[in-house]
């Protein structure tokens, strides 16, 4: 069960920081490192404040480094147990082409979880989530600028787009128990209606760091009462905190930082 | 111009069959090829019929045929030139991974253009479309059982999502000239509605054959005064229509009848 390995880590690690692996060649060609050799060395350097990681499979592609991508992703299942890993690939086909998808993330890359895009309805959200102990993370209110050109019409019913979307996550899409959101940090009174929507369902909240996001805003309006509730994603913030070659040491504090920060607000909510 | 380069091709092989390809291991296994010589085969057997190729890359990322794909949009480019290369990957993400996605289609594929879906707004579409010789193909009304889950939603306005959709995209984010829309061949009514929507905006359409769609109504619909206007994808029903040995010339007579019935209602529009 996805959920649950989830929250145990977030427990043992005391940490809702999730850390992005988005590789940027330009970035990592200048320290004269191959792809594995930095993304092993952030891995390893930002493991122990982390609850999770994501690596968003554009980055990959556009890279052709799909060997990369296994490699990180089994280099996390074997050096560091218990720390789930969430395919950021925000896929949406039908049926049978999901299966495919859903095949791509869970059995080649042996991803945890993924994230998916629910424009395509119901139907096409089943074969992701029919694999009952694997997360999908289902776009809700993204973090950009114009997400709401469609996520925050108003329905004849009063109801904007992204709400319905968390209502159906919730009433309709979530038989096994494994479906999440993912809502913008750049967004919190959003959060506070989708929080309400959806009980303790665990929302992906992306946008904290390069994009501005209000941390303790996030954490007042998404926390549950346990404390946890919430997976705090960032990225650049964090694997690009240093540009030379202690890229890996600043990448740890950069996510102790981060991690510290969120526990300082979490224990005053 | 991606738009001039299709019609150009839709008016010399007076077709609007676009051949999707979609290979299954388990069927090309049993023909004990590899895939890139089954791909080439049916490549070589359908182009004369085809307005376009649309390999759909769930398909090749599941089976870890990166490499293949990319030789096969090489083959058709060197082989067929002057049919061009839609890549069905309906992407969808922030602007800074956008970029990525686009890369991924554009540069290391050379897809000629490629699907996206709409639900994160119009910034998250820009990075695509500004690739002025490319087209952008956005998910519109997609030909699944449950595509009306959101995409049928009334907005307060009175207008259905999808039509928002159409709106927006003949309105806001069309601005290279570059944009089409989804349109599945299961929904003649909503193609219709979308036609009076977006003007002369090519639709690319799916669900025609497995699916079920119905090819009088669509083209009814969606075709412009011109006879173009419209791709009428099909993947299945032609690549798979032979399973032994003659496959290739089976699935070349499947394009050839679909081309040839879609052009027999064409003339009577």
């Amino acid at each position: 069960m996805f959920i649950k390995q989830l929250e145990q880590r977030q427990i043992k690690a005391n940490s809702l920081l999730c850390v992005g692996l988005d590789p940027q060649a330009a970035k990592i060609n200048t320290l004269q490192l191959s792809l594995i050799d930095w993304l092993c060395a952030i891995v390893d350097a930002t493991a122990e404040h982390a609850c999770a990681f994501k690596p968003q499979i554009a980055h990959f592609s556009a890279l052709a480094a799909e060997q990369q991508l296994t490699d990180i992703i089994t280099y996390i299942h074997q050096n560091h147990p218990g720390i789930p890993v969430i395919l950021d690939s925000k896929r949406g086909d039908i049926g049978s082409t999901a299966e495919r998808y859903a095949e791509e993330a869970f059995v080649r890359y042996q991803a945890d979880a993924l994230t998916v895009n629910p424009y395509l309805g119901g139907d096409t959200l089943t074969p992701y989530s029919q694999y009952t102990d694997k997360g999908v993370v289902i776009l809700c209110k993204t973090s950009n600028q114009q997400s709401g050109q469609l996520q925050d019409l108003v329905l004849q019913s009063g109801q904007p787009l992204y709400l319905r979307v968390a209502q159906l996550a919730a009433e309709q899409w979530n038989n096994n128990n494994n479906v999440m959101l993912v809502v913008g940090a750049t967004y919190p009174q959003q959060l506070q209606a989708i929080r309400e929507q959806v009980g303790d369902m665990p929302l992906l909240i992306p946008g904290i760091g390069a994009q501005g996001g209000d941390l303790a805003a996030t954490l007042k309006a998404g926390l549950l009462k346990n404390g946890l509730g919430l997976i705090i994603s960032a990225s650049r913030s964090i694997i690009y905190a240093g540009g030379d070659m202690d890229f890996a040491k600043q990448a740890g504090l950069a996510a102790k930082q981060l991690k510290t920060e969120i526990n300082q607000i979490r224990v005053q909510i």
